[in-house]
């Protein structure tokens, strides 16, 4: 019989490339664009995670120029050669190419300019393409940086993966904006977050988290919503009070940013970016204090006084980096008639939730706060609001049978790379964004 | 302004206590059983992930034992007494207990025996309460293994992780099997698979993967078989041929195995599961000479040239197994006809595809090959099939602008969880089953 067998590799990583100086290497890559330049050529060789530079020079090399185009995918021979003006400390020196696939047509957008130049809406058309695009790119490496810091850190913090189901019976967050599909005869939703599930797992596993799509059905279009979008959520048991899931949330953030310094370097440098720094701790301020305080300090006349206004949510923000230095600030007991069922109201004052948002930038990226372990309280809280405890049997079963005191949150990962990275619109920070009009690609 | 900031923990860990013989200390948790002894009582407390023995006497608490409940909450003061005969070599000697909360009432089916000893229809409608099992939360801990260890060893060989949206507008592997949902006067899908967009974002990142629920709306209803799971998912360029997924296949799986025997040894003995060893390699075999050999072999005449039989895909694995001591066979080369559009077909043999199945104990687990990358092929591909390519424009995209010879796969977690522990349902490795007579909890 014969077998899968291990094998040795002879193509080199672009981040290899230094061991090889003075000797020949095979490197395989998309080629990002040619520059001719007088009796020679760069050939950028787009590779993982890197742009390499080729150096072509007729007669050196088994093709001629004219042989390769932008977007050929090829192998590459090449000398490794020290060079100490550039920027790599070395050159490659191209001998052979061979060409392992071609482009049908040249793309309809140019992609190997510093940025695409193009409007939000062609980037999104051919997004195939544009994230070909050495800055486009790079907006997911830091997003897939993110995630992996978030479950390293939480990992470390006892927390257990989960994976909890998206066709559900019940939708978690209420209201009209859930998606509906039939199911076999029956009427299903899409989770509108894992709510339920992460809680019911608290009694499992004490601390759980999931990153996953949820799918919310909202019909405004705006530049800070997507109708599915990943959530990073945690769920935490045994908590003290609501702020102890500030507390993670805090240090989360701190560890996720310090891992992106390191490990993605490269990709904030290309984009500009400064990470923010959380030093002596994030500022926290209760919902109604900051509605007064921002309406006095910027003489708005408060007319919601359940919700911030987008404005109001940037005006804080403002305040707040002004006053402290920080980014980032938590704002905390929410009222009751605004939150969901599930949470927990304050003792003191049952018209304010142990709730929390977390602003940062003048966004909400957020929602957070203790949820009811207690049956009787969880089911009076139901009957209040006129909901049909029968259709939460199998939510309610945990708190009949015992829940510590917990809570979570939950950070839209899209969000928080936009506003990371200082983009006015989700949808740059979403490979393939969902929103009511757009479906494709 | 009020800050928010870090805290110094009071509590211990249960996998800290060693550290603390001879000390006092506050430990929380679940109680999950408590054994009344003469003159004193056996409290168990579920932590996180270790359940730990403490030792209750009378007159040495401030609580009497009829106020604890199983699965009530508390918070546990305790001696950490040194005791060679203990298993962990110390014992917890209560001193005080406060309750955090308590159960309305005692759950409807036994959680803290050895094993939640019901069908797997009541199994599954308590879910929330019989997850509290250690055997079965540690079923769970193992998946959650499986994909770190994916993750890690992925992220070694050069991967970026993916988000890729799951409302689509075109399913991927075609058939009848698609749950349909409307979406704002259009008709969009849920995604059988991340197929289309790991595709194109091999064109970005060279090397993608993804952990995400898929849905399939498959209608009948096998132990083999869910409506949504969770797919493991890579996809590679710059592939030799599809020889090389499947090295990478086998690499990752070596990887995990490793993984789990050192980081969730404590629920591999539990559940006394043995780890399958991959040693020579995995042995490999054309599905048209594994179909002979298995009718030749076991006497049974070939009903479907196209694809396995359940009880044919059993008895190869038997076979090999005896042959080799493999408990892995990859299937290589399946006709054409059986696998979608976008597979690669044999240059040898057109009939033919170049993929693979991997098959493990009896049961295909994954699925994968090399695919189309050229525009021109593909699209004949598509007329051939009479499909409209037009519906695939966004797709082609990629095809068009320049891709590299690729492939990859997919697997499903709970099918590889449920093999490794030994089970005939996957059911039983999936938090919240969804199938066709089942949407709760």
């Amino acid at each position: 019989m014969e077998f899968v067998l291990e094998k040795e590799r002879n193509e080199v990583e672009s981040n290899e490339l230094a061991q090889y100086i003075g000797k020949e290497v095979l490197i395989h890559g998309s080629i990002y664009k040619i520059r001719k330049m007088s009796g020679f050529a760069f050939v950028l060789l787009r590779t993982k995670r890197e742009i390499v530079q080729c150096i072509y020079t007729e007669g050196q090399c088994n093709v001629v120029l004219e042989e390769l185009s932008e977007e050929a995918c090829v192998l590459v021979k090449a000398n490794v050669v020290e060079e100490p003006r550039a920027k790599a400390g070395y050159e490659l020196h191209m001998i052979g190419v061979e060409i392992l696939s071609e482009p049908e047509s040249i793309p309809p957008v140019t992609i190997n300019q510093k940025v695409v130049n193009t409007s939000l809406e062609n980037l999104l058309d051919f997004r195939p393409l544009t994230l070909r695009n050495e800055r486009e790119r790079a907006i997911f490496k830091i997003q897939a940086g993110i995630c992996k810091a978030f479950r390293e850190f939480l990992d470390g913090e006892g927390f257990t993966e989960i994976h909890t189901p998206k066709i559900v019976a019940t939708g978690a967050e209420g209201g009209a904006n859930i998606f509906q599909l039939p199911y076999f005869g029956k009427d299903a939703y899409l989770a509108q977050s894992p709510q339920f599930y992460k809680q019911m797992m608290v009694g499992v596993f004490e601390r759980v988290y999931e990153i996953a799509p949820v799918f919310r059905a909202e019909k405004h279009d705006t530049s800070r919503h997507l109708n599915e979008y990943t959530s990073m959520d945690f769920e935490m048991g045994y908590i003290h009070s609501f702020e102890d899931i500030m507390v993670m949330e805090m240090q989360m953030l701190k560890y996720v940013f310090t891992f992106l310094k390191t490990n993605a370097a490269r990709e904030l440098a290309l984009l500009g970016v400064a990470l923010p720094e959380i030093n002596q701790g994030i500022p926290r301020m209760k919902f109604m204090d900051a509605k007064n305080l921002i309406s006095e300090e910027y003489h708005r006349p408060i007319s919601d006084f359940l919700d911030f206004e987008p404005e109001e949510e940037k005006l804080l923000c403002e305040y707040v980096r002004k006053k402290t230095g920080s980014e980032f600030v938590f704002v905390t007991h929410y009222p009751s008639a605004k939150r969901p069922f599930y949470a927990m109201d304050c003792k003191e004052n049952p018209e304010e939730t142990n709730s929390f948002d977390l602003l940062f930038r003048g966004l909400e990226i957020t929602t957070g706060g203790q949820r009811i372990h207690n049956y009787a309280e969880q089911v009076r809280k139901l009957q209040e609001r006129g909901m049909h405890e029968e259709l939460f049997e199998s939510y309610l079963m945990m708190h009949k049978h015992g829940m510590p005191p917990h809570g979570g949150l939950g950070i839209g990962l899209e969000r928080l790379t936009a506003m990371l990275l200082g983009f006015d619109n989700v949808r740059y920070a979403t490979l393939f964004p969902r929103d009511i009009n757009r479906l494709e690609p």
